[in-house]
């Protein structure tokens, strides 16, 4: 079956480049980084290699990067860290549309004692500033604001965020997931104290991450063992998946403006192409803010799961929403912090492109889903035709 | 350069097999297996069909493997879920053994209020089963005794043990680590209630491992996310090396007996060569309960660093102790909780064969050692020939 793959957000397909780096470490370079001969060197050779690469699509420094098993584990082990570093203080800000990474462990840390401020966003997805600055209080140990959002690719003004959060002494994490690799993150410019990312949003495996850490803080580790990365995380260092990461964020560099060119134009010309197409659908988030390769699309009166295996008939893989929250019944809870209507946010379709996108790949869909619209909205008994 | 590789305990070569089953995940069955379209029910498909592998070599049911990054994950999330299991009891047994992903986390939780029992062995490394009898509360939330010791090999009798714990009703975790693909482990005859593995340790990559959680527990997830892992554990499954985990279980299983017969028989000649041929040397733990591929040998009054990187001359790689715990001037707190003396645990390598070690590796250890251990002796101010 012909397969067109616009979910990228929720993973992506490995490039053959970072494939070709990884086998090596399979078979040649898989010693333990930790033992003290050639097979271990050589490991610990390409890591460092991995660590730099890692280090410069951030412009940071390598030991200014720790590596992780994946996003998830970023975030948790960031906002423990921060707890732990701040061992008085019990308040946590945070926003309504954060990725359950954050968002689920906040409300699992409001039963252990901790108080959590949810920020609001308006209804385009655009985070309330007056809230925010309102939210920032002595006993605030941590602010953790993601950079874009996973479903609609709203990006929020971090550089002035994280420069607020930091006038007032706290620590500040940002989830950049969505962000690296999409658009540039520098952690010269905008004073993050740690950044999340996660290899399996950019063209690396799954199961690899990284949490950027400033130098200077005093990271408490969130899996206890061996000294490994420099005692911030037992474990074994994952060589393959490291490397992969590495070439991953190394390529993905040197595709950024084709992401802001290219791929936003055919993100663009879906969107534009589709809304024309399809009666009582419109666009979700920051239109003027806004990752080049999300578009979320509203069509209202029917199911996404509908919509989805219906696409999916014709080899078209999107999403309704995040991945991570599919299998509940509940609309997205980003789409409702905005506001949007029940009746609408059902009906959304989250489509993120990448690199491996083509021409092709946006006609088919432009030719195929306004045809699985009609045919469900014709079903459905909350569908008159005006 | 020629390469004897016999650090298995610390990490392994990729089985060939292992790969190939691998390397459809990256650019075929790259899907979020939470998607809802082809490609994420592709790989949801191959994510099943790893957890029956990996269940199957623990004689367990499917739904009682949950997937970690490693082994150092599956220990610390075992013993936190066992503690927030059991809010009001304080108390943690363990022994003086442990590798550092159980005996490191356990000195953290000790600060925090918690109280762990470190139960001691005898001179071949064999528990002091008085002392763990005694050792067992009505305040301990669980314990925590590993399979087989990393250093020495050293069998504990699991059986026995995970009996008494579960007489008390106390919950009882085993790091088999270095057992599970060694030596036959089976869920239906011992009652453990949680168990922790690791891919790198029986030729999958480094960064993936499992945790077998018995039905009924009401398991408290470490990474908190989405919901992947039947809630267990968040964050997007990693595929390929869980795929990768399922092939090397499957495969261990069939080389279970090789292990125990080859590689042994191997092992043994090793052993009984370089003792015949080197003065003031002997070998470390319980000769009558050890896993089949290991020994840890000591030479006295020299340093096993030094033996290690002149053996690295030769492309022989072994280790001196843990590979979690190498860069330290310590020496091994296994052998110290042993009673080894100072002057031959600092002389101590540990050699760790696997299905891939031939005649011809042994003979050239054989061959090679006794000139290096010679030479350095002739330097150490410590060495006098009797």
């Amino acid at each position: 079956m012909k397969t067109v793959y616009v979910d990228n957000n929720a993973t992506t397909r490995v490039d053959e480049q970072v494939i070709a780096d990884m086998l090596p470490c399979f078979t040649e370079f898989y010693g333990n980084p930790s033992s003290m001969h050639h097979k271990g060197a050589e490991s610990g050779h390409v890591l460092k290699l991995a660590r730099q690469r890692v280090a410069k699509i951030l412009n940071a420094e390598a030991d200014e990067i720790l590596f992780t098993s994946c996003g998830t584990e970023s975030n948790n082990s960031a906002i423990r860290a921060a707890l732990k570093a701040n061992p008085y203080k019990k308040h946590i800000v945070t926003t309504m549309v954060e990725h359950p990474a954050v968002k689920s462990l906040c409300e699992s840390l409001d039963k252990e004692g901790y108080r959590t401020t949810y920020l609001p966003v308006d209804s385009k997805g655009r985070l309330n500033m007056a809230a925010f600055e309102a939210s920032l209080t002595p006993d605030t140990a941590i602010v953790s604001i993601m950079w874009a959002n996973n479903e609609t690719g709203t990006v929020f003004p971090i550089r002035d965020i994280a420069r607020r959060v930091k006038e007032k002494g706290i620590l500040f994490h940002t989830d950049a997931v969505q962000a690296v690799g999409k658009i540039p993150v520098d952690a010269r410019d905008i004073p993050f104290d740690m950044l999340s990312l996660s290899g399996h949003k950019l063209h690396a495996p799954k199961g690899v991450g990284a949490l950027y850490i400033r130098s200077g803080f005093k990271f408490a580790p969130y899996l206890i063992g061996g000294h490994q990365e420099h005692g911030k995380r037992g474990g074994t260092e994952n060589i393959a998946s490291i490397v992969a990461l590495g070439k991953a964020c190394e390529i993905a560099m040197n595709h950024i403006d084709e992401e802001n060119v290219r791929v936003k134009k055919l993100r663009d010309r879906l969107e534009t192409e589709l809304l024309a197409r399809i009666p009582k659908s419109f666009v979700n988030g920051d239109l003027d803010n806004r990752l080049p390769n999300t578009s979320s699309i509203s069509f209202e009166f029917i199911e996404g799961e509908a919509i989805l295996l219906m696409m999916n008939e014709f080899g078209i893989c999107a999403s309704s929403g995040s991945a991570c929250t599919s299998g509940s019944l509940e609309p997205s809870h980003v789409l409702r912090a905005m506001g949007v209507p029940f009746t609408a946010a059902h009906g959304t379709i989250r489509f993120s492109l990448c690199r491996y996108n083509t021409e092709d790949d946006v006609d088919f869909i432009i030719e195929k889903l306004p045809g699985v619209i009609k045919r469900l909205r014709d079903m459905s008994p909350f569908w008159k035709e005006d």
